[in-house]
């Protein structure tokens, strides 16, 4: 790691990416003008700096060598994301939908880290194109997180989570380009045939396309913004609903597991721990919630299939890291909250466009633990701790054990920040953990009857960072900020 | 671990334990007698019952071989906690001092292991008798912690908290016995004098003798049971909280540093890690408390000592994991409340009567995560994890981390059926963190300006087993439910 730190190429890569997201500012112009709401000005003038900004980066960097470490990737993928989000937030402020630069940044930021926490009290009123956009957001952000964490960031070195892709064969140095090409085709494929989908059973099942098209951005990506103030619910439809709840489970998984199914791998799909453990969870917990409701409390839903339907939507929209609401939960009682903040913590598979610790570091971790107490009982003896049939190094496990502790450690200094910044205690611990987690609504005054809108400034930029230090694994932001990071 | 388990040993131990408890009751009636309050016969038939089944499980015993594994250490020192508040409630319950069976062993568990939840609301109606057996349950607690993790704990395998003290000789199979022996009247020669100069300095501060020998007890074990309702805070005297502010913090150093101290090798205590890092998390922790009701809240106390004392005071009642109380800190904003919570993980030294996680495992966990930062950047250098200039081995830190896990699961478990037993969101996890960090107080309802008197019947016994099970430091407790300790 002598080696010089190479900001050309960085300026070549975040420029390029800046020119993609000038050319969705020319798509978003093309809603307007199609609707005539008449802001189309606000995204020639979004796009143009962002084309400007871009072109000057791949300027700067066009002669850069493309030698690159780990560090660059750690700043480039930060970068990007804090970049994508201080460019993506100019429509909202320039057409006046979300005038305060804080809240235009934390939307962003909610939307390109797929967290769909909002500011927003009055969504029905915004022009289409802006709604459009911020749908986008998530999109955007979806596809980037599954491209870097399964193709990008395995190349820059980051193993933490390639270790955990379906397939465990390790980029060789000479064959890298074709391999991210490849891979990042791939999934792009999976991406896109999943957003179609979605996208036509919601117009089948009632929505309008407008609808339809913003709600599948928002699913695929795990994200959870909607188009309409009280989210799913406001469709009243068993069938949206339903197909909506799929959806966010299909995209809690990892996108390498459809490659194999693709491939009429099936047996290998349903043989992968992560992925079933991941629907025992939201098995359990759906029967859990259901029956709680059927049992033992006062109000209910109209029907058994109601009932059930809705527990399932919150568990799935809540491991999903989606954050979609068909009912105010807010209203349950405690341990229900418990079980979401547990739900949310957990999170989905790895290499999904889903947020929380994931499920497979938490089994691991539970594992482990297990084994620990063996180990208790019999001190000489050796237990591998094994995960799909491998038996998992030490190293790997050191490294799940310390991501969870500094998952945990966040979730303390993040409250203790908030509640500095003003919040209450509910609101501080479950905004950090729902941020951290990019699920969406939190509980208490920010419950997913509410927005975020009545935080405080200091509140908002914390949870804006929180957002992106969760999105992209704590590890590849806080690195930066490590003494280690810049010693030569 | 095919050698047969040997339940005669356990039988025998057991029985002597409980003859020593026998042996306090008739102390208890003796200070009954001298107070004249006519509950003597209480304390006499307690007495009774605990020497009957003392004798019974000796008698039980008397063929034992000497041979004891892990298991059976495990299963002693848990059921030692069990038995203890089982007899011990006894004189709560006949003497109508606490009528409720659940009432009276939530309070004498709180007791043994030195929490100090209490479900007391009229504590100065009560005879001194019971106050003292009360204080008692703390000192005998106390004593037993230290002894079993500093002498005996070692000696059955567990080496996990030995490692921390600061003799790291470890025992060899020929020279368990004149070793336990000698540590425990060493460690027992320091709990003594730590407990006879608190009594005499709280005497010449202006309490009773009673009153004096009540709060020492309660201060050198960590536990927190006053006999006053409003604890610390109704002396309404700055010289008995100082005494009892360094007294506490004195009660959460590693015991094995005032036999460093004894032996004048004060360098080598100021050379330990963990006690500089506690002192540090003490000063910094006050600093803050104190600015902050200096500069941000509107109301105050009457003077800087009076703050600044008030500050030291909940922050060192809450890092020993004692509990005592001058002020309600209750109705601080929400940021001290996190900082009481970050206090009570914390926890003091290993080796001291203090609960919690512990400074020595969050130093390391902190330690070892910065060396996964590190590690990230250079993935093939060797960055050893250092104690005390030792490096530490990879089992000691994996076992650190997985503490640290369980810990934070078993309050999420927790908190989980807290409120499935009714208790709401703030009660459940600041409840069950208290009290598995034996610390005493919650926020909310059972927050210091109130007791644990109205949560639900489950809620307390839910509570009982977390202060028993944080106690005995997780594993001990928890191996026994697991099928490896009951495979052949």
């Amino acid at each position: 790691m002598t080696k010089e730190f190479n900001i050309r190429l960085i300026a070549k890569i975040l420029g390029s990416l800046l020119v993609i997201e000038g050319f969705f500012f020319v798509l978003c112009m093309a809603v307007d003008l199609y609707y005539g709401e008449n802001i189309w000005i606000y995204f020639l003038q979004s796009a143009g700096i962002a084309l400007v900004l871009g072109f000057v980066g791949v300027l700067l960097g066009r002669k850069a060598s493309p030698q690159i470490g780990k560090r660059e990737g750690s700043v480039i993928v930060t970068m990007t994301w804090l970049l994508f989000s201080c460019v993506g937030m100019m429509p909202f402020v320039l057409s006046g939908s979300i005038p305060s630069v804080t809240d235009a940044f934390f939307e962003t930021m909610s939307g390109f880290t797929t967290t769909g926490a909002s500011v927003l009290n009055n969504i029905e009123e915004l022009p289409h194109s802006i709604l459009f956009w911020r749908s986008t957001t998530h999109w955007i952000g979806g596809l980037g997180i599954i491209v870097i964490s399964m193709a990008l960031l395995p190349v820059f070195g980051f193993s933490g989570m390639y270790i955990f892709s379906a397939e465990a064969t390790g980029p060789t140095k000479d064959k890298i380009h074709p391999k991210i090409s490849e891979t990042a085709k791939r999934l792009l494929g999976i991406y896109v045939v999943l957003t179609l989908s979605e996208t036509i059973l919601l117009k089948v099942a009632g929505m309008s396309w407008f609808d339809a098209v913003c709600h599948s951005f928002a699913t695929i990506a795990t994200g959870g913004f909607s188009t309409r103030q009280s989210s799913i619910g406001a469709y009243n439809s068993p069938a949206i609903e339903y197909i909506v709840i799929f959806f966010m489970i299909f995209s809690g998984i990892n996108f390498s597991l459809y490659y194999f199914l693709f491939k009429q791998k099936i047996a290998k799909v349903f043989h992968n721990e992560e992925f079933r453990v991941y629907l025992l969870i939201i098995g359990v917990f759906t029967v859990l919630l259901t029956l709680t409701h059927l049992y033992k409390l006062d109000f209910s839903f109209s029907s058994f299939e109601d009932t059930l339907r809705n527990s399932l939507f919150v568990v799935s929209s809540t491991i999903s890291t989606t954050g979609f609401v068909t009912v105010d939960y807010g209203i349950w009682p405690t341990y229900t909250w418990i079980m979401v903040i547990v739900l949310m913590l957990i999170g989905s598979s790895a290499g999904s466009t889903a947020g929380g610790m994931k499920v497979v570091r938490v089994l691991l971790t539970f594992k482990y633990s297990y084994y620990e107490f063996k180990r208790l009982i019999h001190p000489n003896a050796v237990f591998p701790v094994r995960y799909n049939d491998h038996v998992m190094e030490d190293g790997v496990i050191t490294r799940i054990l310390s991501f969870v502790i500094v998952y945990i450690m966040l979730i303390v200094v993040g409250s203790l920040l908030l509640s500095f910044a003003g919040m209450d205690f509910v609101e501080a611990l479950t905004g950090q953990i729902t941020c951290l987690s990019n699920v969406g609504p939190g509980l208490g005054k920010i419950g997913p009857a509410f927005s975020f809108s009545e935080l405080s400034v200091a509140s908002k930029w914390i949870l804006s960072a929180s957002m992106m230090i969760g999105r992209l694994e704590l590890f590849t932001v806080l690195v930066i900020f490590t003494p280690v990071f810049w010693k030569k």
